[in-house]
């Protein structure tokens, strides 16, 4: 194994960030050095500080385990302890803001799960199989902010990710997409610990999930804009979400009924965009890029999440039931890993692609 | 209690069944003597028949208990023993169809839950709120037929319920609908039993339910049409219907975006519609008929299946999430108790309203 | 209806107040006409304060959704408003001691859900079913204590009420109990709101329950004790409990392994006796009495939470799979639904019986 | 890779097949290169004879896909094929009898999942921690037969797993044990698919499993038994079962409360003896044996299903709740995964202790 890059998880403790964890074991080019968390856990061990509310389902890695947590807010102690940090901190948004851009001044690039910077104007918002492109915005965040080292990057959604991936691909085949109605089955791991009481969940759906449709309406357009003369510009599709919970462990699933804006394609072409669909992070053999990045289910009632989520290793997406659609052109489910693919696993591949750039 | 009529249930030992027999108990205008089902059964006591498959929460009703279950090919028997049938019988479609045509020829009216009459040109299939007028087919059909007492009609799919009448008051106050894309989330019980193995759905839903999407897209069509000389003209409103299964025990819930046709209410102007909103049940005063038939719900996280199915006991339909859609006009949510409106109950408001119309 | 006694409930925003409310809805002897929370509730109307966190499938109950909130500190409005209350407050054991012996001293008699005087030696803890005569005590309580109207009462936990009443009857027909080993499986909504998150409880069970064990094995000897010289004389089974929270949602069902102290009944006679149990509540007719006190289910597979939990309206507990034990005498499972007789039902039947005997 | 032996599996297609077939995959030592199941699939691709009913998360095996399903009945068809077979018939117990037979007569040893012979005399009932050493009676078997190369062995009961092995290892340890009572709450997939309707387990437990209890009372004194004579002297422990069905996929959990025969020893002896345990699996270093094989968790609210049922790939016992019994001595919850360690895994681990121990 290389050198690899040391680097901190801030905001270790959660949900999110015990998956950083999990997942960066015995990664092949980073080596997690530092864990941060709140003042309260600062000081503890790692694995003193997530005793009892320790999530995942294998061990604390030994690596890990024995790491002294870190106050978030102590900018120098990180710089002594890692070249790069995993942002998974649970805060008020303002607060995130700011701290994110003290580590980036402080010359430590920010790889951000947090939604604080999503619409920030100089922050790439990535899907790496969809936008690796706008990586390049980092440039123009650097000459604005007067950074050199540092850099913020953010993932999007969790909702999204089985949606935006399929529709970029008939984009660039040539079909560009006018609008799409979709409805979102949410698995209960997308709230944190502890999320939904489970007297809401067992035998019951809940049709809502706060500020969760407007995300999943307004992200996917600045993922799928296009970055010119140093800025994004949205994409004009037009985006309707339901957003509901439903008792499922990890696994979003999402219905799709999608209008193209000219050119319609047969629903054999759709399939086969879909399969023959790869991607720079699968051309770039970055360690976490599925292979393939989608994969298309026969079966008439796949994809289900506990069958399907874990896929490419959580990365991947999986679609089916595609078919024509009464009212738009054609309509399909998509499901995606929520929290992997869509939380801490998307954030390490686009950890990869920046790194793959050169960014760091 | 006036002199009830006396009715039987046909394929009373399944699911279906049992809920006529559960929802039949103590109503005023509906007595219970006859129960029949398959050969199998033919001869045993009802409790005997059910005995180990009894599936309600609440006991046997005892005045159906000791009933000696009846061959529901036997005519003649059932013609001894009641006046009219409610028809649960699940077999092959084309049995289903001459089996409930003799009961109908014998004179003996049939009120069917069975889907096999559904697009029977000269069978009515009414949602009583909705589309009571086309009881007037009735007259048609006996016409045809050559039938004096006997008639067919018949309730459509528990799927479609807790979107059709929504519309309709819509339509109804003026504002016609062009077309709508309708998610379910539908639960266990409308499969019947067993239906769906726990395997699938501890932690896990099902994006597809077989034929469902098909007779949730269609038979609204024929339900908002209209009755014009002696035939009913199909709505034209464009519906596409993605269905789901989750794991509630009772309960299908829709998430509906809305397109209007020509003039479009304001988010207001709906509101008051559907919470004005009465219509024939209500004004006969059925037994079953839900009062008020829809609720509209404030709360954001409204309707959920175990807390509002059993509202109107389980005959109202509730709303929720009303609210401007991105790609349509609006968007809501809907909910409905998938056995008792969707199936039995719907039957027997079906049947109180045929009675009070005087078709027996 | 007579003049009903005006009650109050002491916690009534949280769960349990919830379902004095709306169990005391139509009551034929009690009317809530006080409702008192927190400091931070106090002031709003019940409808206002329970906003978004009214758990019940019900409405709220059109006599109380008005009723302004009191201060449970506050007992001299509490003395206005109402003639007894229910305390159903959630607080330290300490504070809740001393405010429910606060109101019982200002004249106002507290039955009460909350463990903190299940140990107090003055204070009856009552299973109407099962130790009636320890109502008794209050008398000595209120001697010792220098109280008139006022007296506390409480009952014990929801976790040992399926297996107390059946011990109880096989002890009253001559066969003393030795020893249960007992294992529970518990419902969440034991745990209050929010109780146990859907991500543990989603394809999940837990082998732990804080305290729960500690109770379900001591409280059962305080209410088979007998009250001898003004004080209880705990019995002397042996108990061990093993307590699991299972995904269900209401009722606790208890797998017990049971061995006599002296003689043995047979099978035949154990049933005999549960099938004859009939105790002080059904004989004096108590409003809330289930009658039968017990049922017992001959098919293999009962008792079952959904199917049983409502039995008697959610009073009666109901056994099933009577067998003898390989270790011990007898095999037995008991359900009983754990926020009905459990807790709030529970605690009136406790306050009709209370009543009934002359003690406010 | 050494040249592995090729292996059969029979009743390759349900639920317990398909866990061999995917446990195989890379198996060091084992190469499946024959599936059989009834004559319905026979002649099929695996793939085809699967389709819509493979229950694995993860694709068929490339290897196995493309094999063509033999009926099982045709042994001379397996003997050309395979060296060995695991079998998974899900059969009539004498159909699966004489079946088993059949192949070991043809020279083919069988390892067997199927309850049929674990009551056969000169049938080794194997947990590979437990009682390799009964491995020697197939010396007997064959000579009482006159089977050269075959032999039939079969694993007990999932139900068992969790509790055999720390029985075992405190006796082992010299603390006999006298009696337990243990109560379990087990998976769905114990009853292979469909097994128990989402109807029943959604917002439920069923307190029986069709004789399990049995299994779980007798098949452990055979486990625990010594081999003399040429013949198994059953355990004399006594055991009461309780056997509970719980909204699980997969992973059996059992609350034990455990009385010794002589000396007791102490909470911290129990401790010391399980983390020590190591047994012939271990120390043979066989491919599928966990390391360790026993795992006592700390935190007070576990062993959990979902948590722990993957230790050790399946196949480690997971303990917790250690603490003293207030009727016998101890009180313990143990987990084991009931697909792995109580099925094809189990089975696969045993065949590898009879590999070792040169049986063919």
């Amino acid at each position: 194994m290389m050198n690899r890059i040391r680097v901190g998880v801030l905001g270790a403790t959660g949900m999110v960030g015990q998956n950083y964890v999990r997942l960066l074991k015995d990664h092949p080019w980073f080596e997690v050095t530092y864990v941060a968390a709140s003042p309260r856990s600062a000081g503890k061990t790692y694995a003193e500080a997530v005793q009892g509310r320790w999530l995942m389902p294998e061990p604390i890695p030994q690596a890990v385990k024995d790491l002294v947590v870190g106050d978030a807010n102590d900018i120098e102690q990180a710089k002594d302890k890692c070249q790069m940090v995993f942002s998974a901190i649970e805060e008020d948004k303002d607060v995130v803001r700011r701290l994110e851009e003290a580590y980036a001044a402080a010359d430590i690039p920010v790889v951000s799960n947090n939604s604080a910077h999503r619409a920030t104007e100089d922050v790439p918002m990535i899907i790496p199989e969809v936008n690796w492109e706008h990586a390049a915005l980092i440039d123009v965040q650097r000459r604005q902010r007067g950074w050199r080292r540092g850099l913020i990057a953010v993932k999007p959604n969790c909702s999204i990710q089985s949606y935006v991936t399929p529709i970029y691909a008939l984009q660039q085949a040539g079909f560009p997409v006018d609008a799409i109605i979709v409805t979102t089955l949410q698995a209960v791991s997308g709230a944190g610990f502890p999320g939904p009481a489970s007297f809401t969940m067992i035998d019951g759906v809940v049709p809502y999930i706060k500020a969760e449709e407007e995300k999943s309406e307004i992200e996917p357009l600045r993922v799928l804009g296009r970055l010119e003369g140093g800025r994004i510009i949205n994409s004009d599709i037009k985006i309707s979400a339901h957003c509901n919970r439903v008792p499922v462990i990890d696994g979003h699933m999402a219905c799709v009924s999608l209008r193209f804006a000219k050119a319609r394609p047969t629903i054999e072409q759709v399939l086969q965009i879909w399969k023959d669909f790869s991607s720079e992070p699968q051309r770039l053999r970055l360690p976490s890029a599925p292979i393939p990045a989608m994969i298309y289910r026969d079966e008439p009632d796949r994809p289900q999440p506990r069958m399907d989520r874990d896929a490419g290793k959580g990365m991947a997406i999986t679609l089916g039931r595609l078919r024509p659609c009464k009212v738009f052109d054609i309509r399909f489910v998509g499901l995606s890993h929520n929290t992997i693919r869509g939380a801490a696993g998307g954030a390490i591949l686009m950890a990869e692609l920046l790194k793959a750039k050169g960014y760091f």
